[in-house]
Parts: C-alpha cells; sequence; structure tokens
C-alpha cells in the first residue's frame, strides 16, 4: 500500500462551520503540513472565487494560497474551456461563476438561439427570466451540465434551497435530464484536486462530513474515505447510506492521529 | 344511457389559440346552447380570473357570464376556503391567483414560521426569494398543494415553463412531494365544473386538446372524453398514451355533428 501523502478536505462542515473554526482545525492542518502532506480544500459552493476562500482560510487561521483550493465553478469552468474552448455559455448563477467562466475564455450569452451550454447553479438571484432563457436554449438543443447537485446549503440556522432546485425546474419544464454535474462527488472534482496536490489517488485521504457527496466520491474514485461528525452526515446515516466511510472521526482535530495510524501500516 | 346534456369546454388549443378562435367555435357553441346543451369553460391557468375569460371570449364573439368559466385558481382557492378557512397561505403565482386567495377569505402571509400552506402556480414572476420562503415553510411542515400539472404554457411562436417548473424545484430542495394539484386532471376540477352546469357525469362531455390532462380528466371521472385536434395531441399521440379518447374530431366546429350522433344512440 503506498503512503498516505495528500489530503482533500472539504470546506464548510468539515474545516469550518459558517464563520467558525472546528476547534483544532488550524493545528491539524499545520501538524498535516509539517509532516510534508500536501493538502487541498473542495467546496461543491459556485458563490465565491477560489481567492475567497483562500483568504477566508487565511483569515480563520489556516494560511492558504488560493491555487490550494478547488470549487465547483472553477472545475466547471476548466471543463468548458477544455471541451468547448470559447463556448456560448448562459449560465444561471451568481457574478463569481460569471467571472469564472468569463476568464475561462467562454463567451456569456443570453440569446436561446445562440447558446451552447446552459449551466444550473446554485443561484440566489434566480428568477422565471433566467429559468425562461435557459428552457428555450435547452428546447433548441443546448448542452445541460450542473455545478453541484445539492439540495440544500446549510446557513447560519438553517438551510436555503441550492443548485438542485434549479436543475429540477429546467428537468421538468424541459422533459430534458442534466448531463453532468461538475462538482462532487463527480470524477472532475477529483481530477482537478489531484492534479493540485501533484499526487496519485491511491497515496490521498479525502475528508469530508456528507455521506452522498464526499464519502461518495472518495469510494468512487480510489481515495480513502473519512467522515468526521461535525457537518451534516452523522454515525446513524451510515447505517442506511449506500456510501461507507473507510473511517469514522469526531472531527478533523483527530487526522493528524488517523495519519499516522494510517501510514504506520503502510 | 343518460342523454348529453352539458359539455366542458378547454380554452386553449380548443376554442381559441392565443387571440384567435378556433374556425366555426363560435356557430358550434352557439347551436350547442340554442338545443338546451349547458357549457362550462375551463382553464388550468392561473394567470387570469374568470372575469378575464369571460370577457375575452365575449370579445372574440362567443357572449359568456363569467360564472360559466372555472380554471385551476379559482377551484384552488374554494378548495382552500372549504377544507381550511382563513388559513395563512403563501403563494408562488401571479397577481389575479393572489386576489382570488383573498376573494375566498384566505391570509395571504409571507412568515415561513406562520404559513399553513404553500400553493405552487404558474408563475412569470417566480424568483429565489420566493422560492426560499415556500422551501423554509415546507420545511416547517407547511402543507403543500399547486394549482396546475403543466410543464409547459403555449403561448404565440412556441411555449414557456409553467408550473411543473416551480413543483419541481420545491420537491427536489426540501425532498417533500406536491400532496394535491387541482387544476386537469384532478376530480376537483371536474366537481366544480358539474357544479356550475347542475348536471352528473355521465350526462356530460369533455372536449379539450390535451390527452394527459383533458382525456384523462374525462376518462377518470366518467365524462365522454372527445380529443380535438387544433391544440397539443395529434392522432398519432393517442397510441402511445395511456388515456384514448372516446371520439375524436378535428375541431370543435364538429361538435354539434357529435351532439348529434351521440344523442340519437340514447
Amino acid at each position: 500500500m503506498a503512503k498516505i501523502r495528500g489530503y482533500l478536505l472539504d470546506l464548510d462542515g468539515t474545516v469550518y462551520r459558517g464563520e467558525r473554526l472546528i476547534p483544532g482545525a488550524a493545528e491539524a492542518v499545520a501538524e498535516l503540513r509539517r509532516r510534508g502532506r500536501r493538502i487541498v480544500f473542495l467546496s461543491n459552493k459556485p458563490l465565491y472565487s477560489r481567492r475567497d476562500y483562500a483568504e477566508k482560510l487565511t483569515r480563520l487561521g489556516i494560511p492558504t494560497p488560493q491555487d490550494e483550493v478547488i470549487n465547483s465553478s472553477l472545475v466547471l469552468a476548466r471543463f468548458l474551456a477544455r471541451e468547448a474552448p470559447g463556448a456560448r455559455v448562459f449560465a444561471i448563477g451568481e457574478l463569481p461563476l460569471l467571472l469564472e467562466l468569463c476568464r475561462a475564455g467562454l463567451e456569456l450569452c443570453e440569446d436561446p438561439e445562440r447558446i451552447q451550454y446552459v449551466v444550473a447553479a446554485f443561484d440566489r438571484t434566480f428568477d422565471y427570466r433566467k429559468l425562461n432563457i435557459a428552457f428555450q436554449a435547452l428546447k433548441r438543443g443546448a448542452r445541460f451540465i450542473a455545478t453541484n447537485p445539492d439540495r440544500t446549503c446549510p446557513v447560519e440556522g438553517g438551510e436555503i434551497p441550492d443548485a438542485a432546485g434549479v436543475i429540477a425546474a429546467l428537468e421538468a419544464t424541459t422533459g430534458r435530464k442534466v448531463e453532468l454535474v461538475l462538482g462532487k462527488p463527480s470524477e472532475h472534482m477529483v481530477r482537478a484536486a489531484l492534479e493540485v496536490l501533484g499526487l496519485s489517488a491511491r497515496e490521498c485521504v479525502m475528508v469530508g462530513d456528507r455521506l452522498e457527496t464526499d464519502i461518495r466520491m472518495a469510494k468512487e474514485n480510489g481515495l480513502i474515505a473519512v467522515l468526521t461528525l461535525t457537518g451534516v452526515s452523522s454515525q446513524e446515516d451510515i447505517g442506511t447510506s449506500a456510501w461507507k466511510p473507510d473511517h469514522v472521526i469526531e472531527s478533523i482535530a483527530e487526522l493528524p492521529a488517523l495519519d499516522r495510524e494510517l501510514n504506520e501500516r503502510r
């Protein structure tokens, strides 16, 4: 078995909750880095840029350069830039996603006759006008992709509707199915993360709080799957889930101990 | 077999298309009325009041009082007024629906903690704010009903997203299913129509252009089902549909001849 050399860390529910770091997170990350482990942070949220995330982590006590953060809008923009360079794209999404697409050389477009790709994303500015533009483009044969599959996004004191609402509204009205969803648990997210780390899947551990995204992605892509109990999924949820973690930790604070244990066996 | 004494006529695609009467529609309706047949017009659209529909029919050449028109917002408002008089309701819908609810004595409410019923409807002013209010109310246990199940609404030169988009967005984000949809093909629509006519189902004919709403509703509720080919469903669609009409006519202009044929057999 290969030594463990890298960690993919989910952000919300794993490293922090809202504006508060999970206790011990800064020390755990610092200790792993001291041991030479490479770390990349992952988020499914297309609401912020990787720079925003890097700044937030740094501000909360985990100094992080922006190229050690991957989120779904970045992965989607890179996918489109590779598959369909310069394509005309209409995105139901917020400004940071639009800027990401623009930076990737794609052409933002609102004319259903000319749109080649419709992107469904988490969008707190979603409205009927956007729904109808996307609908008309999809009826005319545009491709249909999405940033992330999440039903809801946790916020202070609860949760709010996420990208699944936009995807479902388009699927129900057009009769079409979304063709590709780029965020966790997709392989595209893993590939982007491993590229940043410069490691192979079997040298890496994925740590996250959601069985159906974080743990599923790890298990489907040959990573060691670690569930942390500081977020959405609980110990009890494991029993009814199709996705079983390889290890369960109470919080990210236990990660240095798990790292030692894993590497002693190898 | 009972004599045929009443007709339930779908509007868009059956009596008119957009602002144009189907050729022969005015004459057919006048002839049926001359024979003493009672007529009620049905629409799934919650965008207009029954007065709007009556005025449009009258303007196009079919003089009609407003109580001979039934649409999904009226049926929904009456249902709520009966089942939960004075209930606190949040509707994702346009002004005519809100006014209908208000006239029925319901309390319009935007506070998720207090909302008892969430109503999903066709709404060209749908936005994330409304989606989130409905989402929060549904997460807190509010009932979940809808005006109509249509995926799309035909408009001049094409179609636009209908209530199915709103229903799907709420279902996908809350994980709940809509409990009741009031418009065609629901029995509530039939009951409201028969009440207006003062007739029983077996004395009535339903004429419409959609197999999955008009014809389905007729077959499930003991009405004679007549498909007219001036709208959405075609002769070929019948083969693949679960809902088979009892009779097919090229257009509503053939209705007086069919009425004679049906009554001669009885």
